[in-house]
């Protein structure tokens, strides 16, 4: 084996878990990872969370602080910038303030993450326009909304935060009206974000149903969740232009425009690839650098994971682009492991996601959508039902919605969501673990999940809706 | 096919499921319901809460009114006990208040269920001493535990109770002290229900902890909550009497006395198999009519279902007895279709159960200890793990406790319990999935569970158990 060390590019979530993996694994395996900026390992999911106020500290939203990382034995250069690769001489240039020089690598693991994209959108220099997929822009947004001259800089302390955005966005007049652009996770979060922090709330989404990817069931409950809690809700509303020169001051619509002073733009996000983009590398699915079942990319030695590589998708077995946080971690630590000479696959996603909205809960899983499913090539039936959460007679039983999609031939599981305000996300988990072994409808209506008044009726609304599924099937 | 009608023996869960269903998938079917009591489809479970005072009228417990099941169809004769069964002539004897009679059969269904075991406790005729299995014995309860003449009857109005019992109870005393008799889900439950009602209340378990079908790490969990709620747990302490002779005056153990004026003893359930003593049946483990698949005895056209009958174990293959809600209400339904005319098996079951004790939600399923894996034939290899339920930076995020089991050799999965006050006991259905698929601890490992902040880190408690327990399997 060479000597050359394992090089890492990013310092997020697939990142450090290949590099922690690694070392753990292989003791005497030089590791260093390169990081652009100044952040690492940041919990991204939880900036509607900081901004709302539910999170005291900013700090508490880094999950591995750069002194863990040197105690892990691993040599994490921050503010170093991976401008190319050369796949033949195996080597990475690196830019810093310092120096700029090429390194050496055994393996490279390109795991640079996402980037929000912005559509037709620009929010740069537009004070009170924003979008959500850095720290930074979270602890900006939060400094904007307090009133001028009356935000906590604690909030950011001990953080590489730029302090001089908090501080010009910490003295802007706060606002009292926003705009959210996509009905995305980011922006059903941030809604119930906004309205934690007093603001008048208005979602805009492009298509039928907010939270596209959990199905009408799901998107028509949240909707009601959010107007219900004083979000004023614009489906099938494409937001055509942000107004305002140096701040925002309105969005357009239907011909028409809405006076804002906050404005948070949340589309969609793109893979990162530039890095490798003159090397040769094999794109995939949405763009991202495509895998192999232990995270390979057609480069030798050169492996991608994390927000800007693909999966393998366990339902269609199809490569996926799903970036979420699991991927992100279990992909690195997995070619950690191969890496240090343990050959570990990556695993297939389901494509599980939980978010909340106000008080109900959200899970989706596999295919959701009788569409999603014809077009990877299945032919659906689906059921959705409501349901009680637990036995009628106890306090708290709420109406629990659950779809169900599956192959009319086969007569196998496709995919879920469910959606309720009393425990239904993690519910979604037995669902993925039925995707995963590859259940038909029949056999999820004969599991024998829990019952006890408080926590579910005898029959699981799981259950029910695969009864009401596998009825259909016998048609 | 016999024009003879389906007769089903025992109006509860498994009884009325299989009327219900055999009537719907067969409109022409004959179906009688013999019930020798007044109570038909009550729901179990749902006493602690009524106890408690969580609902407030015992008719909310009855989950199917006669009147409902006229509409099925259904020709249910309430009053009308079943004493003897002629195989061969395929008829069974049936007595009432009126008459004797002899009532032919094409199927029958016995469908007798389980009765409460006092062990060496004889609780008739001693005020303030109660089993508690029926709904008749719950209401005395209730009503005993209400100042005199302060009871509401209007809370067991609308219900077929023992108004009689009921006002005897009513006039007696007040309790201040309970003692409860074992500690398994019922004596957990009423522990929690004394509790809220007031009472000071000593829990007796003989065996080292409580809930012992949940494991150690949950029994230990919850005997801390218990005591923390203000309930004083004695392990190890079996009761040898309940002194008093016309009320109960103390529990006697480890040669003391402690005073208390109300004692429940809750030490297990047995099958009421007595009905086919003499035909010849097969019994089979904890005593209950041995069945197969399809829910057959040995007997011609002779299913049982419910408390008093077997089941196949998911995990072992093994014939098992495990009596709970929803195996009762699937064997049920599964024999209504059978014996209208399409054969449907019954469903293996996996033991899954959750309990609430107070703030801590329990779930087990499968072998939950290494000493139940061995005696089932596995080379045992287990882990217990404490995660949290959430992004540690999420308001909320509490200590959940993970056992898993998995076999040595194979790898696969026997079995877990989770316990914690976080949404743990629906967490459970995601092991009781695996199991049923046969998954090893690898493929758990590689589940992709959802991650959300408010709803779990991100890795979820569950793959952080398989994590470890798969580090095991390595060594």
């Amino acid at each position: 084996m060479s000597t050359d060390p394992f090089v890492v590019v990013g310092a997020d979530a697939a990142g450090l878990s290949a590099a922690s993996k690694c070392r753990r694994a292989a003791p005497d395996r030089e590791v260093i990872v390169f990081e652009k900026g100044q952040w690492i390992s940041y919990a991204y999911c939880g900036m509607p969370y900081f901004i709302e106020g539910r999170v005291d500290r900013m700090a508490d939203l880094l999950s591995l602080l750069p002194a863990e990382a040197d105690e892990r034995g691993i040599d994490l250069r921050r503010g170093h910038e991976v401008t190319g690769v050369d796949p033949e001489a195996k080597t990475v240039r690196v830019e810093s303030d310092d120096e700029t020089f090429d390194q050496p690598y055994s393996d490279l693991l390109v795991a640079t993450g996402g980037r929000a994209t912005t559509g037709s959108f620009d929010v740069r220099g537009v004070d009170g326009a924003f979008t959500l997929h850095s720290m930074d822009a979270a602890a900006a947004i939060d400094a904007y909304i307090a009133d001028p001259d009356e935000y906590d800089f604690g909030r950011v302390d001990d953080t590489p935060v730029d302090r001089e955005r908090v501080a010009y966005n910490a003295e802007l007049a706060a606002p009292e009206t926003a705009a959210i652009v996509g009905g995305g996770y980011v922006g059903v979060e941030m809604a119930e974000a906004l309205v934690g922090r007093g603001l008048e709330v208005h979602l805009f989404q492009r298509s039928e149903h907010v939270l596209r990817p959990f199905g009408e069931a799901v998107g028509e409950r949240v909707e009601t969740e959010l107007a219900d809690k004083g979000v004023t809700v614009h489906t099938e509303t494409p937001v055509d232009a942000l107004v305002g020169d140096d701040r925002i001051e309105a969005v357009a619509f239907d011909g028409a425009e809405l006076a804002v002073d906050l404005a948070v733009v949340g589309v969609g996000i793109e893979p990162n690839t530039e890095l490798l983009a003159e090397t040769g590398v094999d794109l995939g699915t949405g763009g991202a650098l495509r895998t192999d079942d232990y995270g390979r990319t057609n480069l030798d030695d050169v492996y991608a994971a994390g927000d800007c590589a693909t999966a393998r998708h366990t339902v269609t077995g199809e490569e996926t682009w799903l970036p979420l946080g699991l991927t992100a971690n279990r992909a690195g630590r997995a070619i950690g492991s191969t890496v240090a000479g343990e050959p570990t696959p990556v695993g297939d996603i389901a494509g599980t996601a939980v978010v909340k909205a106000f008080d109900q809960e959200c899970g989706r899983v596999g295919l959701v959508s009788e569409a999603e499913a014809t077009a990877a090539g299945f032919d659906p039936v689906s059921a959705t039902i409501t349901a009680g959460s637990r036995s009628g007679y106890y306090p708290g039983a709420a109406e629990t919605d659950v779809t169900l999609v599956a192959d009319r031939e086969t007569e196998r599981l496709l995919g879920g969501s469910i959606v309720g305000p009393d425990r239904a996300a993690v519910r979604i988990d037995t669902l993925s673990t039925a995707l995963d072994a590859g259940m038909t409808v029949g056999e999820v209506e004969r599991l024998d999940l829990a019952y006890a008044p408080p926590f579910s009726p005898v029959w699981d609304p799981i259950l029910v809706a695969a009864k009401v599924l596998n009825g259909q099937l016998d048609d």
